[in-house]
């Protein structure tokens, strides 16, 4: 096509479009300025970060079914009744009931040196306990669950499996690294039982490589035996695997885990009633459950302030929501999702309709945006939809992609809402993930902050516009 | 225009660029392959981490003219020696030599109390030595340069001048907020001495409120005599400021400061001559001076190794650049730019031209683009160019704004190539930003290897494509 006939039907398409560019604009030009008030307000005036070191340095690790999570569930209460919102209470669930019980013991000793070395590890959430002297077994190294099959009964019956495939550093986001690395985790002590192995190591989650070990759950199939499972840092899973390249190794393990009966335990549930759409909810959420370990400052106490934070924010700005904005601290997320269960199953039985939720669950850094999933019937159009704030949100660094949104909101998909996952930036996430370095120290307010703003900005754009 | 029109006009548009955008489509796809592998090589096997605990570990601080400045010329010298390329050498320069000497005393005595408090303070580089036994003085709270002529002779002779106004937290880029309060400590001591203050305090420049003086550059005015000027934590200047409204304030300074002759210095520069275009430079650059508190691991010892890992990084992957790679370590940026400048003299006289300049001088954080600057003849066409990179660069989290680019290649713009700034998340820069913190332990491997990845990336478009 010749160059001036290309040029003439751009200009035809672009004086085509600008009428309704211009209503836009002046839209825009108000949003714009509703969004730099958000940011404004939190990063001169905001409360989060002293939840934040509350939940997570004098409450500490709370682990579903812990005295910690009753404490952190009343805190949390406390906070919300005094922001003036038009409703808080607790919901009720069921939650499994975990404990580490006496600090984990392991050691490896060299079959050809006799040397003895003690190992960093943190037993792994549903791990049982040995007998009191501890056992012992000779280490197979495996890199993934098909090795398993491989090496089949005669490779793995009496002994003890180390799954030592680590996270793939060359992930940029490293939630797919994780993705990639944590069957191991999750499905490799079971699977090795079915074998006949005895006990269980698994190579910390994170590519960092240091002493510090990664706790997590994992999963007993029905019908195999339960066996003690740890995780060993990374630094000591590379020592392992040089010293079996020397030869024969045995592993002696000592747990003490036990597992109670299902206790009682709550959602923590705080909402502004829309004033023109109150049948449509707008859902904020974390989970306010962490591993017993550390502060579960990043995981989740991050997306419990956040969330709570979103509605001090309006509140204070004087918004009032069409829509109604609820913000749901989520009990048990890290080992049961007890919580999530039992508020889509309520959400449900009361055929609420939740327009969006987005879950903060990836920590408290600087934001990057948010990962969008929804119902086939209706998702494309409403990530269109969506895109269209994109000048409003790029300013501030953030952007959309489609993917998974949070565990405790996705048995909400079945209402056909949008649901989104805060983005925040991942790299130094899994430095501290399911650790005991997961305090307030690793959390930089600033960063804290403006992940509460980002998320406040697009429920504004929600409850504004619609989807 | 009806709606069928304009969809038909955006078709013909469509069709119109389809051609060149799939020619454009495979030399894309070997682009997008190439810059993988570099971020792969970086994030898997990378020496820039050891590099920087070297230089802010091992040898520290390393103000112009000082023992440490000339370790870490000779080690950073050696190091890309090791690399293989085409040259390495020093470059002279000359560089002042100033000395904080013995640690700083500052105490305040409340006169309506008569208790007295230590504060925490660091002397500003060019600050002089008080006498022997210290000065004392009663203080004068201001916020800005305007406020000094406000009060003038009457208001401040003999006096110490309190310069208290606050970095603007809710700047999203936080370097805007310290390009909006440091006229305080640059020029607020001088102009405070021209009306007959005797000391001058300058609040520290960070957003966090914590108890960790950030030093930095005064400047003395020709004519105006020298004071001690020294900079308080944020934390002491909130109580400073919080006494003052109780009643008057004395100030105890004692410094022990002493600038000696300039002293002899080098750049450090290391280059891969180019096949095709060797005329054609193309800079990639930090300093390698520091203030002499902390390890300088940030400021701007990131900025080194990134430079030198752009090198290192091609050559791995057996890289042939088309133009001259070369990485420059230039000295004395923070207190007098003498190797920037003298490296720009040289360039000149030598005829050399510079395509384009690349300087890392915002820390090791999470890459998130580059600003972009140049002569005003052709860069917006330049810019339009480089633009068309970002489908290759957005996966990465990149983008390009136009502004500024670093001190020490600016007085390369004569040259009319281009100048870039590296520009990371700004988010924690300022809590670290020329204090004892700067350490290795404020630095995350992966998001300094990611900095060096995304300049790698830059550079090797600009080798392969030209501007």
């Amino acid at each position: 096509m010749p160059n001036f006939l290309s040029r003439l039907s751009l200009i035809i398409f672009i004086i085509s479009l600008s009428f309704d560019v211009y209503a836009q604009k002046v839209e825009e030009t108000e949003d714009a300025f509703f969004i730099k008030a958000i940011y404004d307000q939190v990063l001169s005036s905001s409360s989060c970060y002293d939840w934040l070191d509350h939940l997570s340095s004098n409450i500490g690790g709370r682990l579903s079914g812990s005295e910690a999570a009753a404490r952190a569930v009343e805190y949390t209460r406390d906070m919300l009744d005094t922001l003036g919102l038009s409703r808080v209470h607790l919901q009720d669930c069921m939650v499994p009931h975990w404990e580490r019980g006496e600090k984990e013991v392991v050691y490896m000793t060299s079959k050809k040196t006799g040397k003895r070395t003690n190992l960093d590890v943190l037993a792994l959430g549903n791990s049982v306990a040995t007998i009191a002297t501890g056992i012992s077994g000779e280490v197979v190294e495996v890199k993934s669950l098909d090795d398993l099959e491989k090496l089949g009964e005669a490779g793995l019956k009496g002994k003890i499996v180390f799954f030592n495939r680590p996270m793939d550093p060359t992930q940029i986001r490293t939630f797919n690294a994780y993705g990639g690395a944590v069957d191991q985790r999750v499905w490799g002590p079971t699977k090795a039982s079915k074998y006949g192995a005895i006990g269980a190591l698994v190579r910390s989650m994170t590519t960092k490589i240091d002493d510090i070990p990664h706790t997590g759950v994992t999963v007993n199939e029905e019908g195999n035996v339960k066996i003690p499972a740890l995780a060993v840092s990374t630094m000591d899973a590379e020592l392992l695997s040089a010293t079996l390249k020397e030869g024969i190794v045995e592993v002696y393990i000592k747990t003490d885990c036990k597992t109670f009966e299902d206790a009682p335990s709550h959602n923590v549930i705080g909402e502004i009633i829309g004033s023109e759409f109150p049948e449509e909810i707008i859902l904020v959420g974390g989970h306010l459950d962490s591993w017993d370990v550390g502060g579960g400052a990043h995981d989740d106490g991050a997306g419990c302030v956040h969330a709570m934070e979103v509605l001090n924010i309006l509140t204070k700005l004087n918004y009032r929501p069409k829509r109604t904005l609820r913000c749901v601290l989520f009990m048990n997320e890290e080992n049961g999702l007890g919580g999530g269960k039992a508020y889509a199953e309520a959400s449900d039985k009361n055929n609420e309709y939740h327009l969006a939720a987005i879950e903060s669950d990836a920590g408290g850094f600087t934001p990057r945006g948010f990962s969008a999933d929804g119902h086939a019937d209706i998702f494309s159009e409403r990530y269109k939809n969506v895109s269209k704030w994109l000048p409003l949100l790029e300013p501030f660094g953030l952007s959309f992609s489609k993917g998974g949104s949070g565990a405790d909101i996705s048995p909400l998909k079945g209402q056909k809402g949008m649901l989104f996952g805060f983005r925040p930036d991942s790299q130094r996430y899994f430095d501290y993930h399911h650790t005991a370095a997961d305090t307030i120290d690793a959390v930089n307010q600033r960063e804290l902050e403006m992940g509460a703003a980002a998320i406040t900005s697009l429920v504004y754009l929600i409850d504004k516009y619609g989807l």
